[in-house]
């Protein structure tokens, strides 16, 4: 049931979109009488154990439509990643504060933390109602068709690809753009999105679904180089050696690791600066240029996808609808049908926590530096409208008269 | 005079709206009776002397609007800096051709190309008119009040940055972005425009106009995040010591010349990674990311400025009807009054060929690291309409309980 006091959350990487989440979630839950307060916690699971909460009642429907529309968490983030003992502390702040129902949106870590959370309320015998919203540029959600965050960085990374590509016809050379990407390759596949001619880049794709072979990488360039006098790569930040080493590793100066023990793979641009050094040692091409996207295609204001929006509102809202509806676990998940259709259920948390879904094999060519058709038409319909096109001149070449 | 066959070529760096100046004067051109035929040279001047040409007479007027509208150089652009003997060669070609008219699209070298081609025609006793039309992302040529194709990558930086902002408050840090500009710190000073609140970053601007002091940076880094608990740096690729040698060299494994023989500054992120370093190493702050926006920034396909759109056609349009009117020879300038109006005329060639215009001294602050407001006005109004801005959630704090 929904009633009582409610907290919200945000986990993990921003989005363009995650604020749609949180509006969905808080517009929908002031409208059931039962419901007292909306608290929101400022930087995640950190705001719940310092009790940093805001009053989200006591916000006006335009700023939470104004917020709706800003990229990137609006409550702060945070990359904790809560042990049992923190745990615990967060169970212990719900408990005070009289909260009977917590909306955490965020990736499969997020929904770990709701995991254990249930865990010991279950012990306490408490009823605490916790609901999973997904939300992950990485698109790696188990039992999600995607996820909300994905489609807008996956355009932002078509339209700069399709830029980088007009850009390289100008002024050919090698091109090399690293995306961001651990596990899944999502992401940097969405480089082809873009293309329109046969010659259009990216050429090839490298993904972390695939060993990464150094040597096999700059012949490939090669080849391509020889074909048509220019070569775009996109690669995932994640790519790695047969051992499953991040290539990176193999260069970086200082190794940042994360919370989770997780090597620091952006915030660098080592990788793209790296390859393009492979590149320059084994070939004769000399314009050889590298661009790493980093932040960018997380945050960059104004380059969303309106499906993306409208999806990542009603995964907000439907949380709140699912706890109505009687429900008190979960994660939304989202499923698509047809082309193009997506509908939401509320699945075990168990199902998605802690879990990362990569690239399907029908997704990757067969020379794995290359993304399929089934990949265009899976991610086509979540670009959303108003996605630009470009254009060349058809004009027929004159006719040479000195050097006919 | 305009009759005869006409020429139109792009040279140096691509923009988002070098395509609206191409269409604006092969559009105009053809409304004229005398004119023969419009012929477009691939890889500008390079594309001259190897009869490389293409009949835009034979265009549609829907495909000329289509590749306006789509980003980078639609007939490809060239590095080459003609010396006497190339120039002699791109005459030659010329004559052969029996073109009259040459519309060269492109900074200041290419009008210092016009320049030494007219001493070459002059000498010959041939009519040739020469026009340059401006464009650069660096926003340097002198004369211009501003240049097309820098209002787009100046949207783009500000959207960036903004964007940034709301990550880097989600999950507090240092952010360092690394922004195009050799000698002139127009488009990293771009960055500024998307700041709303007083605490919105970027917080420290570093433009090539002013002398880097490594020292002074970290300083300036630690300071700021002392009193925000995060902080946003843009630097412009440009920055200089006192001896006026830029920092990258100092780091930089390959140093590219280019056929100026400048150091290849852009298309590695090798700055952004030694500033972060320099923050990692001379403070405590552990979260330090560091972005280069390289390419993305003149190439990304849907961020372009409205009023860049109107201006880059129109100094095509203007390009071609001066030769009407009778010029023959001089470069497109772009001149402001009142809050907003631009309007154009043709300077002297020599006025703006080969030089460089840097910020003037007005638009950056008493520090040397930020902007002033001037620039703000200077700016705003050529970022054109539908300037999207950020939001934040306005609620107020809940008593804490536990912690009270």
């Amino acid at each position: 049931m929904l009633k009582g006091k409610i907290l919200i959350a945000q986990g993990g990487g921003p989005t363009a979109v995650i604020n749609q989440s949180l509006a969905g979630a808080v517009l929908e839950a002031r409208k059931h009488h039962g419901v007292e307060a909306v608290y929101g916690a400022m930087h995640g699971v950190n705001g719940i154990i310092n009790e940093n909460f805001v009053d989200l009642t006591q916000e006006t429907c335009v700023n939470l439509e104004a917020v709706a529309a800003t990229p990137c968490s609006a409550l702060g983030s945070t990359r904790d990643k809560p042990d049992l003992a923190y745990t615990r502390e967060i169970f212990k702040v719900l408990q005070a504060h009289d909260i009977q129902t917590f909306f955490y949106i965020g990736g499969n870590d997020s929904s770990d933390t709701l995991r254990i959370l249930n865990d010991e309320a279950q012990k306490a015998g408490t009823d605490l109602n916790l609901i999973h919203i997904p939300k992950t540029i990485d698109n790696d959600l188990m039992i999600n068709d995607h996820t909300p965050g994905f489609p807008s960085a996956a355009k932002f990374v078509s339209n700069a690809f399709a830029g980088v590509n007009q850009d390289n016809r100008a002024l050919p050379g090698v091109y090399i753009g690293v995306v961001m990407g651990r596990h899944a390759g999502f992401l940097t596949a969405a480089s082809a999105l873009g293309r329109i001619h046969d010659d259009d880049g990216p050429h090839l794709i490298y993904l972390p679904e695939r060993n990464f072979d150094p040597r096999k990488f700059t012949r490939d360039v090669q080849k391509t180089y020889d074909r048509l006098g220019r070569c775009i790569v996109a690669v995932s930040e994640g790519i790695h050696d047969q051992s499953g080493q991040p290539v990176i590793t193999s260069l970086a100066k200082t190794v940042e690791t994360d919370a989770h023990g997780n090597v620091q793979l952006s915030g660098t641009g080592a990788l793209a600066d790296l390859l393009c050094d492979a590149v320059r040692d084994n070939s004769s091409i000399s314009r050889v240029r590298g661009d790493t996207f980093g932040y960018l295609q997380r945050s960059f204001l104004g380059c969303v996808s309106d499906v993306d929006q409208r999806e990542a509102r009603e995964v907000g809202e439907r949380a709140v609808q699912f706890v109505a509806a009687g429900h008190s676990i979960g994660s939304v998940t989202i499923h698509r049908s047809g082309r193009y259709s997506a509908s939401y259920q509320l699945s075990p948390l168990e199902a998605v926590a802690g879990k990362t879904k990569v690239m399907a094999d029908a997704f990757i060519n067969a020379s794995g530096t290359g993304i399929t058709d089934a990949f265009v038409d899976y991610l086509s319909p979540l670009l959303g409208s108003g996605h630009p096109s470009t254009h060349r001149l058809q004009a027929p070449l004159v006719k040479k008269i000195l050097k006919a």
